[in-house]
């Protein structure tokens, strides 16, 4: 598995000299284990291989920051990403370690507010309180941040994040035609050029290939899992997906991969077996939307003790982050650059407009999953999604599918959520 | 002045034709008059050619629909725009009269909400409300609605447009660079394509070189209006000059530069004998920010009756409309279309990133209109304006100039943002 497991006094010592602020990190970690153990080690039947996540999960600011560090002392780079959008391959070509930064709990709120509006997307207030108050050690571990205008909040965020930290912005399209295809080519390749520069390494044609099939190898045992989740009754249960989905952007993707299919041998074995989680069928949901950052797990908790199972999330928590390979064929820099561009142009995000790829990608999952009903999951003031809502919902009316609009942060509204969800539930039970 | 004036019930069957729902149209136009009048004929020594931007405002949904009815039996077209970024240019080369439809008052917000998110800015959800409640005769008068990728309610917003009338987005990139440029040149053409198809006409040299002078005449009388504002004191109030940067919307181009030209004469002669607006200097005040759709008065109402004058609007509904000129001088399309591109991309609203430009322009303003103070009008959700706040208020401090943030839609909370101004006013006296 990991390495050497160190003592908790060499993480305090690592985490010191990364500036992180011990008091306040020693608050946000004493939260979690209680939440970690209700959400997840509550439930009955857990797949055993999914200890090696539970794992992962209680060294997440541990070992695998250790990694970096070590990884930093070989003389690689630490890259931040805070959206699907930015391509990890480029940044494994050039002797990167990429890691997801987008947050998601309320961290030092008060002191965001010093630089962003209250009235703004939760993850992007949380995604600056972690960096003020110093208990993200991995912004801290960065060499360069990765961020694209992709929504006004982030564009805009990204300008203040740039005083505190080198931030590379891509330009990410609005639409996707001719042009903007170009535009976003050359994007990808002032990103090549930046991260050469930062990590004083070429990326080179056998070391793109190399990163573009370890990227494709983590989604496709990402796909595998996503195939077993149409097993009715279900082996695994959507929490757990998430939680796998969340771990990906931080974990080293090698060992993911292989950790995963790993897992997925478990619930192949399991399905044959008629081993489920939960017990008898369920309703099944698919969670859309906004993403869901470590630790938010609120939603998905939500519906699945409501007697639900959440088989889908059409988020970038979820399928979103992997549904779309980068070709591996080609055999020159500009050809893997274009593949690259091209597959990362495929993501159906709402910030594109017209985007009627998500609407048909939400019917087709819906299809494929077998799923009752949907949980549209729009994080407060996140335009694109809460707009876009308007168009998913009249879709899957057409399709006879109920949908619930879900507009939350990180607060704790679970019981009134959980209000709703059970009446969503007794329409389609 | 305008033609032949039209008796109330030919307006009443006009409006019938246009589709209007009379009722609701009727309960509208029986606000205004006494807001209009409690806000602008209260002001005591107004300049006498005011009467003329009155009248227009009076006859609003009056003559000047009339005129574009008559326009279009003639065989032009109407085009509605949403921003500064539509290029008034091209649809007066096309024989198209363009109108202004941004919305600066709740109108059925209920219906909207069916739509869209609560949590959104007001001018979007103004915007649909009055296509909603069919009280907008601008709207139901145009052949096409041209939008732009500006902000994430826009963008999104247009999409469901779209689906009630016939909208043509035009790409705006979110950065200056030169992909960005020749994006953008490629849109001013295609929305040219796009009007030619619509009004059935060809758009030629002589004709865009003329509707480009007469565009530029309307901003240079506009420009002339904001030099006059550097007396101190004033001769003309912030409210007016707001009104007639929300007039130069919707107003025939030629005759509103006339009369702006003859109120700019009288100013130059009160100015001469000393004769101000409001009595000794007060502080001077520049609202920076969202733009202030008719019939929004709210905040300069605040302002000026809270003892100041408002020198200065960095707003759409300002000086960002009629700043940059387009070049004249290229005497082929091509050239001229790039003119156009160029001058429209110099707009420095806050959808770009990053956006030092606007921050100069801001400092150059509080310098050269010797302004004492900024209030920043933030509409509720505008991402790009609240976060931008940030760098702004920064900027100002480094200058000395006091900032007062407000964060307002269009609901009356005129007694709070007037406690607040009064205190930024006394900390300047």
């Amino acid at each position: 598995m990991y390495g050497g497991a160190l003592m908790a006094e060499d993480y305090r010592k690592m985490w010191e000299e990364l500036r992180i602020d011990l008091e306040a990190h020693d608050g946000l970690l004493g939260v979690l284990p209680p939440l970690f153990s209700d959400v997840f080690l509550s439930q009955e039947g857990r797949p055993a291989r999914m200890s090696y996540f539970d794992y992962v999960f209680s060294e997440v600011h541990g070992l695998r920051i250790q990694e970096l560090v070590t990884h930093k002392d070989k003389g690689g780079i630490v890259v931040g990403t805070y959206c699907t959008y930015a391509p990890d391959e480029l940044i494994m070509a050039a002797n990167g370690i990429s890691v997801g930064l987008c947050a998601g709990a309320d961290v030092a709120p008060e002191a965001a507010m010093e630089f962003l509006p209250a009235n703004l997307c939760p993850l992007i207030k949380s995604s600056l309180g972690f960096k003020l108050a110093k208990v993200c050690p991995y912004i801290e571990s960065c060499d360069l941040l990765v961020g694209e205008t992709t929504c006004d909040g982030k564009k805009k965020f990204y300008e203040i994040l740039g005083e505190m930290q080198e931030v590379h912005v891509m330009e990410l399209p609005q639409k996707k035609g001719d042009t903007d295809r170009e535009m976003w080519k050359s994007e990808v390749r002032a990103l090549a050029a930046r991260l050469e520069e930062v990590s004083g390494q070429k990326i080179d044609v056998a070391g793109l290939k190399q990163a573009i099939k370890v990227a494709n190898d983590k989604r496709r045992a990402l796909l595998r899992l996503s195939e077993l989740r149409k097993s009715d009754p279900p082996v695994i249960s959507g929490r757990d997906a998430l939680l796998i989905s969340q771990i990906a952007f931080n974990d080293d993707p090698r060992r993911f991969t292989v950790k995963l299919n790993e897992l997925c041998d478990e619930l192949d074995k399991r399905r044959a077996q008629g081993k489920t989680i939960g017990g008898p069928a369920r309703p099944r949901v698919m969670v859309s939307g906004c993403p869901m950052a470590l630790p938010n797990w609120k939603l998905a908790n939500v519906i699945e003790t409501s007697g639900a199972v959440v088989a889908m999330e059409e988020m970038c928590t979820g399928i979103r982050y992997f549904r779309n390979l980068v070709d591996e064929t080609p055999n020159d820099l500009e050809g893997l650059y274009d593949a690259i561009a091209d597959r990362y142009l495929k993501i159906d995000c709402a910030v594109f407009t017209p985007n009627t790829e998500r609407i048909e990608n939400i019917l087709g999952l819906v299809r494929d999953y077998d799923i009752d009903a949907v949980v549209y999951h729009a994080l407060t003031a996140c335009d694109p999604y809460t707009i876009e809502a308007y168009k998913v919902q009249k879709a899957l009316e057409d399709a006879g599918v109920p949908m619930l609009y879900v507009e939350t942060d990180y607060g704790d509204d679970s019981g009134q959520i959980a209000t709703r969800v059970q009446a969503l539930l007794e329409m389609v039970d």
